[in-house]
């Protein structure tokens, strides 16, 4: 039985209990944001996790941290060392993405060091399969994409990246409007060069009912890809991308009369007075569903800066109904991210995430800022190390200050306004 | 004759043409802007500068780098090269907050050194002048805090942030409501302190036509500051905050009447939502004075990653109006700024800026982003990073990935979506 399943049954399962708890919400509103699909959780039903991840309306924002190894660079050590740091900074989710080496060892591997929830795109996997077994991605057999899927839910992947919106009609979409940057998601490109070279539809699209069928009996959730995706701002909500939403909201509705659990992934490059519209649009079109963005970045200058372009755009996106938020690190553009990378990326979704958290008045979230500034207030250095989003960061940069012996810090020393203020204001 | 009163009876000055040219608007809009208050163009007159600079509604967002001494650390070469970082990767200004050493020592050399507009804060001088010759910093006299605001015009100093919001009635405001973090600025403290001890009012507000005779001789545009801005997010636009707001939309009128230039500093800790009110309210209360605001900082729970926080209040503001965005470094609240966290403060007050003035369509900003998103697709890396908001850094970043020989980069390697793309949709 799925999450969903369950829910339009009535019924309360452990994961509904643990969400509940997790996020101090009433269970029954979890049972019912499952049922009416306004809220996912995400865990196959045989993958073994520390603890179930709810994402959906009235719940925290959650941030997934992508990693993975590419063809230029294969070191599984490397990756779970990421993986784990992303998850000690707060990292929700994690999503392998890996394209170099053997694609099943590398996600064995980090599943079994990082007991999370996990994310993949399988295409990846059947795509570099066929270059490798048929000598080009072209050859993919639809078969070869489905076994994939199978085997992946088998394994216990939480959620699969599904690009199913990429069809002969938003490709025409996109072709009659033209386009700055074309397609800019790897998924995106792979299916578009695999439809134009065999002259057929998606099987993603074509045979949904078949990817239906496979993430019902592992309860895997689908995050349907956004491969029509702006990857700059001039592409912002065109036709192309909105054609895509509509076909994937169609597709919500399938997957939920089928009691899979679906969310629903999102631009990309937005300018920031377009993000509310993009929202409420993926909102209105696809039922609710919950929303997982990657970004949005709210410019395309700023290489090397790119966890600040779509911790702004992340921010906004999540206080307009955003659900969820895909970290992009600082080099995203420019290479594949490192640990500090990992680091910085998580932590700027997260303080995206948490803004527009306590913008939406959601439990606990204004509360831990009012805690942070009476430590601040009292000159509590260890308190506020401790209730800090990255507590052993922040550390780190105080003590590079060398800080004075008493209670001040380098930035105003003797001349500390807290100081001289809690003096003048100190009840008589 | 200040910008305000030549604009007022007709006249096109050289400044109001060079910040004409540089912003690509018409010499009259910034005439009329200065006539009505709702620009100032920041230039001392007798202030030798590479070029003046504008702020106000129609004009590019601009960004303000603090930096200087404290008494913990007093090395003038290293804040001089903090300028010099600041100004090369982009800001606009610069303020000499130094409260260590030889204070007008420091100023000249840093002034000497980067000919570019200057903000201070003179009370700092005048305290430290006070502990230094009087033993105490409530020993200070109205006429020595005047002094230093002359000395520092006849040197060239181009705004001041004057604190004459902090007054008995905004004081009181402030104690009937009650606050989690009392004053966080350090001006503030000082003149609260100062008033407490001495039982008089704020001579900032009290002798306010004084400050206005100083500031009209040399053309020092006048920041207006918030020295009860909230340092959390719980204490944010309460009545203190809007006392002060009130008394500073007063002295705004005053100075316009003697024709001396006006800004308002804002806020400061504020919840995401609340901040498009504070822009609103300062617009409103102030005649749409230019707003110069520091952050907002969106969370108080992020120490170590606060350019983050305020980039996301920044742009928000922004684009609900506000003209000045005064840079927040990482380590704001753990330590004095080195140069790294300049440019992270910098070119992060910068991706806030910019992404609100494509948000607001001023001229030539989203054609930056669409050079630079043609670039990409092209795959033309010397260009992209020639186009960068930070080149320097974005060449660094790129190479710490040792990027193949061909077009692609670490990231996706061979399975880059742009290329693969780029093929589909290639024009037959």
């Amino acid at each position: 039985m799925t999450q969903m399943e369950a829910a339009k049954a009535g019924k309360i399962t452990a994961e509904m209990k643990a969400v509940a708890e997790d996020e101090h919400v009433n269970v029954q509103t979890v049972r019912q944001g499952l049922a009416s699909g306004e809220m996912v959780i995400l865990k196959n039903n045989r993958h073994a996790i520390s603890k179930p991840v709810g994402v959906g309306k009235g719940l925290r924002t959650k941030v997934n941290a992508n990693l993975g190894t590419s063809s230029q660079k294969i070191d599984i050590r490397y990756e779970i060392e990421k993986a784990k740091l992303a998850v000690s900074v707060g990292a929700d989710t994690i999503m392998d993405l890996s394209t170099g080496g053997d694609l099943a060892e590398v996600r064995r591997r980090i599943m079994h060091a990082v007991p999370v929830v996990i994310g993949t795109v399988p295409l990846y996997e059947a795509v570099i399969g066929s270059i490798h077994s048929r000598g080009a991605l072209i050859r993919m057999t639809s078969d070869d994409l489905f076994e994939v899927l199978e085997r992946q839910a088998e394994e216990g992947v939480d959620f699969f990246t599904v690009h199913c919106g990429v069809t002969q009609a938003s490709i025409q979409r996109l072709k009659n409007q033209g386009r700055l940057t074309d397609i800019v998601s790897r998924g995106g490109s792979f299916l578009a060069a695999w439809m134009k070279a065999n002259q057929k539809e998606n099987p993603l699209y074509e045979q949904f009912d078949r990817v239906l069928d496979i993430a019902f009996r592992r309860d895997v959730t689908l995050s349907l890809g956004d491969g029509m995706r702006p990857g700059s701002l001039r592409d912002a909500t065109d036709r192309a991308q909105v054609e895509e939403l509509l076909i994937l909201g169609e597709l919500t509705q399938r997957a939920r009369e089928r009691n899979v659990q679906v969310m629903i992934e999102g631009p990309g490059h937005v300018p920031l007075d377009q993000i509310r519209t993009n929202i409420q649009l993926e909102k209105r079109l696809c039922s609710n569903a919950p929303f997982y963005v990657l970004g949005p970045l709210v410019t395309d200058v700023a290489p090397g800066y790119d966890h600040i372009t779509s911790a702004i755009g992340g921010a906004i996106a999540a206080e307009a109904g955003a659900d969820f938020l895909c970290y992009v690190t600082p080099g995203e553009h420019l290479k594949l991210p490192d640990l500090e990378d990992v680091r910085q990326g998580v932590v700027a979704a997260r303080i995206a995430g948490h803004a527009a958290d306590i913008a939406k008045g959601l439990p606990g979230a204004a509360e831990w800022d009012a805690a942070m500034s009476g430590a601040r207030k009292n000159l509590d250095w260890n308190k506020q190390i401790a209730l800090s989003m990255d507590p052993e960061y922040a550390r780190r940069i105080r003590d590079e200050g060398n800080p004075p012996a008493d209670e001040t810090c380098t930035m105003c020393g003797e001349f500390c306004a807290m100081k001289i203020a809690g003096e003048v204001f100190r009840p008589c």
